[in-house]
């Protein structure tokens, strides 16, 4: 029996609403595929960060070092400014696992409203760089409090950061069908960093001659999203383009509460992280009623990762049965819902 | 007779096929509001940089610094680096002029089609910081050419750029029914440079208690725009987070076509300057079908700033009037008309 070792954080928020519906999916699934999970709990979050002085133990990177895999939930709360609670978790474990993938499919399920006039075909993934980019740590403020003061940052790319990314973007784009990569840009406006990007990504593209490729603005980019889903397949961004694409991907397909993501690193040196895309959603925390199809979905991805796609799929095929039925949908999708609700019949279906 | 004396640049593409309209449209409501146009053509464009070596001559911003206002089509074409053709024409002019803030309307009119099911009320402002944030000369790569190549660019936040825009934003929403006003900021990813934005954002707020405030992380606030576009006002973001919702508004609306922008020096020490969103569309240039809208609406733009509102309303009043009639749309919004025919059609209606 195959047996994986689990660091589970359920952050803050709704993230501690939507973990119990994933972990039970998961051990459904688990039960049926011969897969066991040792689920190790860790009450890391802006709570402790209150209650302990840190949002996690000091040595907290080390504890999670050698598990299979970390299954997260929400991270941020009003209470604790984000640029620490972010930077104090999230950021940390991403960076220091080389977690440089952030991989998030976008996908219009039957049943689910769409925003759109005609609920066109959307299905594709963002290949989000998640490592350095417009998120690095490098900048500060000079003269602080006057007048002459001034805040700058440092966007980062290097040819190591974005060669790997780009690698893994063009071999998923390979493996399906349509192989066909769009990449995310702004040479025009943003002068050193994006002509850059340009350039690798074509490199890249050299030893891929079977990838269609094509590249936007990430102005357009985002008017492409909403004109015309269906002619994506795989795309491209760095760390910032790709975290406001994988946010209005899924808008563009009903709401949020249903976007995966994993934060991958393909290389196995570390664990990689498998969270939803949203966010610990204070107006709405404690009322049961979040969408848990994000945290049950990024199971699925881990699955996937960890080598059992089969179970995966499963879980994906369960979550599809249910998005039909209008009476087990939460409010975000215009139902009435409770998350134990939808999460169990998620577990009932597989 | 007010009279006044115009730099008018078509730039590339369809920039040289809806200027026409735009000034026929401008000469047409000038005779009726007794204003006078001087407009003094430039060449300034890719070609010019093909066949004289620049996009403009060296003396170029001088020579317009003492008109009244700017009307720019678009510039750009593939044959010259936007890198090039933007960083040698469009960004100086911005930059050089102290047009810090670009306004963009967005606006949902009868009679164009909405990719949004059931057409929501979309009608707010986004005013975009244009001079510095992300945007900026300063950055560059280090061991070029090898493995360890790395691309650096730096974004520069100043309180005096920062506020200034802010303050602008600010005013505007005061003077509008709802007095709202929502702030781009994506202060959890990005450290050194959001969080200061959102401190003068609250410092500046302190100053117009009547206006109602609200702010949203850039990857969210896309979403937003697709879900409830209904809910904004005016909108105020960075040169970058301006840049992509000032593309994605539009989207909404229906077309990029008929996006307007004027880039304003509120001092008015020098002139400012009025373009369409769009750019000089390759794929579609040449065929005469691009929308002209885009240039209209900004010459009407161009009015309310020389101190004609009403001959500025009037041009709106034309182009509302107009949309509503399918023959006489091009085809990017759903119809058959020309440039030529719908820029007729607007002044006719006047
Ligand atoms: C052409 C480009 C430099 C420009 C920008 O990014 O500012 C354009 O996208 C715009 O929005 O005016
Ligand atoms: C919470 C925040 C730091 C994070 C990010 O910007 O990466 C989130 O938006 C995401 O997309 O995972």
């Amino acid at each position: 029996m195959a047996k994986y070792r689990i660091a589970v954080i359920p952050g803050d928020g709704i993230g501690k609403e939507v973990m119990p519906e994933g972990i039970r999916v998961l051990d459904t699934v688990a039960a049926r595929f011969g897969i066991e999970f040792e689920w190790d709990h860790l009450d890391w979050s802006c709570d402790r960060y209150h209650s302990a002085g840190g949002m996690m133990p000091a040595d907290g990177l080390d504890r999670i070092r050698n598990h299979d895999a970390i299954y997260l939930g929400a991270v941020g709360w009003p209470t604790v400014p984000d640029h620490v609670s972010l930077w104090e978790l999230l950021i940390p474990i991403r960076r220091n696992f080389q977690q440089y993938v952030n991989l998030r499919p976008v996908r219009l399920f039957d049943g689910v409203p769409c925003p759109l006039a005609g609920r066109p075909e959307i299905d594709f993934w963002i290949v989000r760089e998640n490592n350095e980019g417009e998120y690095s740590e490098i900048g500060g403020r000079l003269y602080p409090g006057t007048d002459a003061e001034m805040a700058v940052q440092e966007n980062v790319f290097t040819r190591r950061g974005t060669d790997r990314v780009l690698r893994y973007a063009f071999e998923l784009a390979r493996s399906r069908p349509e192989k066909h990569l769009t990449s995310a840009t702004k040479s025009n406006g943003i002068i050193h960093t994006m002509p850059f990007w340009d350039e690798r990504f074509k490199a890249m593209g050299e030893a891929y001659p079977d990838v269609r490729t094509d590249q936007y603005h990430i102005d357009i980019l985002t008017a492409h999203f909403v004109r015309n889903p269906s002619r994506f397949d795989v795309v491209v961004g760095s760390n910032l383009f790709g975290d406001i694409l994988s946010d209005l991907g899924p808008a563009v397909t009903g709401t949020i509460g249903i976007a995966p993501s994993a934060n991958i690193n393909p290389e196995r040196d570390f664990p990689s992280m498998f969270e939803p895309v949203h966010g610990s959603a204070p107006d709405i925390a404690g009322k049961g009623i979040a969408n848990p199809i994000g945290q049950i979905w990024s199971g699925a991805m881990m699955l996937d990762h960890l080598g059992h796609p089969d179970a995966g799929k499963a879980i994906v095929g369960a979550i599809e049965k249910v998005l039909v039925r209008p009476d087990l949908l939460t409010p975000d999708m215009g139902g009435k819902a409770t998350t134990a609700g939808l999460g169990q019949a998620v577990a009932d279906a597989l």
